[in-house]
This record gives structure tokens, sequence and C-alpha cells, in this order.
């Protein structure tokens, strides 16, 4: 993995009052944290000599497609037929078989699972895994390393794999503010059922936060750790890109640009002197639309 | 100003043999290191009632228009006709007098400087100024105190400031790599002439890197420290913003991913175990050219 930067913003950067950390994990390899996860997961595991399948149009594909080059196995990975031209001719030259399967991402799946039954190769969960959660944490613990002492962590929700790692790598030392598209209000569905429920998603972030249930694993922490769960606009989260781009030259997709939305839309609020640090969690999208 | 991050790239990355280090200044406020400059001279200056003037479109008129606004001066920016809309709004945003004056940067320069003589506002200098130069070097220094022992430091020239600067603070403790474009060949020209001389400049990262002629004290640095001046073409700065941005989603104006350029090109060739830093120095551009 890389180490990926951090950016101290002055209290007034980005309209805000206070001081601000920004961890740029757009920065990783493959552009997400769901590199750490993939790695976390083949590094531990024992991987056949099929090799690895998962379903993925998106990060986790090209995370997976990735991991599995650099050591050496094999890996199909199955697309809806929905999918971009130019993100499977990314994942094919990153090595990674591509296999077009249906018009949806259920299907995909099902292709998926179909294929790993049939092959034996090793089927990767996008999120619910404890070993891709216990991966996507190492953001969080890096973070830590690089500024102690930071009262509140404010992160994405998709699945819930990068913060209910980030949840269970501080514990009760930090305050976790889990945001969601509204569109895409997954775990805040799940806290008010007390489980993860199936909910619709959609919307301009759904593309990377669109998992339409939170994985059991990352719930096991999140239901302990997150302290405030928060819903932004997609108009806010697009205006968190334009600004993040903007103000600071940072090009974040939908979903990296989320949490910085909680807090540019008033959705939470920090105290005077809160020390908050922030996942700009990845950068995959055309920066076209930041003109 | 803001410490901007560094990022270690593992051997590999980018496709070069070697790890690398990026100083990520295209953070920096203003999105180019051009801020430290501007302050550096304010800070020190007794600056009149009738504040300060510059002659720039530029990330120089960016610079100064914040400094002077944060220090609470006023600033009249002259800029030529040329100039897109955008980056003038952009100035008159940031609070400053916005003077569009004639066809031509020198125009602008002739009125800047009417202006200068007739109010008594002090006229600053892009980089031909010694505060200028320790300004912009003060992003070496941060460098060096995060990764101490670097043995390479890659860094473009326009005016001189920047390397000047950089090379100022490394002195004869690291190699220093001087890149320009091969249209704007300004330090290449004044080594061969054994002086600044005045040079025609164009092409990709003309708006950066445009200077017709290396500043006298940014020299006195240059001749003394700079151990390879290399060239680049327009097509090696445009395939160092499109890899920047493929693979490491950093999207860097071309003047700010021109010392990349040289590394990828093989215009400079680390020797192994080389330890080699790279500036990536502005991020002032339409990211929507990436795509």
């Amino acid at each position: 993995m890389r180490e990926t930067p951090v950016l101290d913003l002055e209290p007034g950067a980005l309209g805000l009052d206070g001081a601000l950390t920004l961890k740029l994990e757009l920065f990783q390899h493959t552009g997400s944290f769901k590199a750490r996860g993939a790695f976390s997961v083949l590094l531990a595991a024992e991987v056949p000599a099929a090799g690895v399948v998962a379903a993925s149009g998106g990060n986790f594909a090209l995370a997976v497609a990735h991991a599995a080059a650099e050591l050496g196995h094999p890996a199909a990975i199955f697309v809806p037929e929905s999918s971009p031209p130019a993100k499977l001719e990314r994942l094919r030259r990153g090595g990674a078989e591509v296999v077009v399967a249906g018009a949806f991402y259920d299907d995909a799946l099902a292709a998926a699972r179909e294929r790993a039954a049939a092959s034996g190769a090793l089927e990767l969960h996008a999120f619910d895994d404890p070993l891709v959660v216990a991966g996507q944490g190492t953001c969080g613990r890096e973070l830590d390393r690089r500024r102690a002492g930071l009262d509140t962590l404010v992160v994405a929700v998709g699945g819930g794999g990068l913060c209910g790692g980030i949840a269970a790598w501080y514990g009760n030392e930090a305050r976790i503010v889990a945001t969601e598209p509204r569109r895409c209000p997954t775990l805040a569905r799940a806290l008010e059922a007390g489980a993860p429920i199936e909910v619709e998603v959609g919307g301009h972030a759904a593309d990377s936060l669109g998992a339409r249930r939170i994985g059991e694993h990352p719930w096991a922490a999140l239901s302990r750790w997150v302290d405030d769960a928060v819903l932004v606009t997609d108009d806010a989260i697009r205006d968190a890109q334009r600004r993040l781009w903007a103000e600071l030259r940072i090009a974040a997709e939908p979903g990296g640009a989320a949490a910085l939305a909680a807090l540019l839309s008033g959705a939470y609020v920090p105290g005077r002197d809160e020390r908050v640090g922030v996942l700009i969690c990845g950068g995959n999208f055309d920066p076209g639309s930041l003109a």
C-alpha cells in the first residue's frame, strides 16, 4: 500500500470555522481505499489455483484486479452491461478477465457465484468480510499515527467497509460521524431498524456508495461505535466536489467528497476546537465534470 | 502557508524503476507555490497605504491578490486583454482591483509601473526579487524536513524563482535538475550564454513557465547550484499530466507536471538507488483537458 498523504487546513479554509485534517486516500493504488481491503483478503487467504472472482464494475473491481495481479493470482471480474467501456478497458489492462454478465449488478453477482462454484475460485465480497473491514481500517490507523488525538472522524458509508474499519480502529477514542447520501441511506435505515435492511439507492454517488444493505461485519463495528449518522443531498456532494477543486485542486469522485459534504452543508457541525479528520476516499470519475 | 503534503511512490509507479517522492505543492493556497513568494515579500516589506501592484494574468496574480487580502493591503492586478474571464473573476472574488491594460503582457507591465509611480504603491515582481526567491525556497526547506537525505530535486523553471529558491536551500547537499519546456528554454540559453538573455517562448506550458528571461536574483542561485538543465517537449508534458491523473488522481497544470516529464521522458535518468524528489508545483488549469 501507499501511505497516503495528509493535508492540514487552516481555520477558514473551505469556509469552515475550524481547522480540518484531510486524509487524501484518493491517491491510493487504483484511486480509492478499496485496495487496502483487497490486499488484506488476498494476503490472509489461501488463494486456490483458480484464483479469485468478484462482481463489481467500480472501485472494488479495480482494487481486486490490481491486488490479484501484484500477487500473481488470476482474477475474473463480473460486470453488468451498464459498466462504462473505459472502466472495463482499465480492468483488462490491469490483467483481469472481464466478464460482462447480465443487465444489472445482481446478474453479474449470480454469474460470479456460478463461476466460483464451478472453478473453485475464491469469491471476494466488497465489504462484508472481516478481512476487508480490517484492511480498510488500516487507513484509520495510518491517519491516527500521523495526527494523533483527532476528536472526530467523518467518513462516507456505502456498504460500511471503510467506516466500519475506521470505527474499529478508533473505537471509543474518537467520535465517528458516518455520512451517507440521502438517496443511499443504508446505514441510517439500519440504525432505525436495529439491523441491516435492504433499501433503495440512487443518485449522484450511487456508483461508489450505492450498496443496498450494510454488511453484517461492518455493522458489528458501526452499530457499536458510530456516534452520528448524517445524510447529505446530491447537491451538497456536488458542491463539496466543486469546492475541493476550486479551493484545493483536489479532484474527488462523488463518494470521495461525501464526507466533506457533511461539514460544508452543516449536516455535522463540530464544536469549537474540535479536531476533525475527513476521509477523501476516492477519485475515480471524469474530472471534466468539475468544469 | 500550508505545509503541502508529500507522497512517496514505490519503485514501478508511473513506469519508473526507482522510488520517487512527490511534493504536492499544487495544494498550496491559490493552487501553486507562488503564494510563498508573495507572502515573503509582503511580510518583509514596508507596504505603503496605496498597497501593491503587479502585472500578471496567472498564478502570481492569484498569489498576490490572496496575500494582500490576508494582510489587509489593497492590491491592483494589471492583466492583458488575452486573460481568460474566469481568471479575472477569480482575482476579483479575491478582493483585488483588476485592470485590463493592453493586448500583451508588456502593456500590462507598463501600466502597472505607471500606476506604481503615480500612487506610490509597491510593485511586486513575480520572480526577480531576493525575497520572492527566498519565499519559494521554503518549499524546499519543508520537503527537506519531511524527507531528509534526498539525493536529487527535479524542479520546473520559468523565471527561476522556485528552482532558484530550492537550489539555494539545498546548495551542494543535493543534485538540482532544472526542467524547462523545449519551447521556453530560458535557463538553457542563459547557461549557454553565461548570463540571462531574452528568448522566445511559447507552447503548452507557457502560461506558467513562459518567462522570457531568467531573473538576475534566481540566476545567482541557478548558475551556482543547478547540476543539470534539461528540456522536455510539450507532448512529454501532456503525457506527464495524463499519467499523474490516470495513475495517481493528481490533476496538475502543464507547468506543474513539467518536472515529472523530465523523468518520464528520460530527459533525466536517475542512478540506481538515487533518492529523487519532484516538485508538482501548480494545478490551475481546466481538468476537463485530462479526459
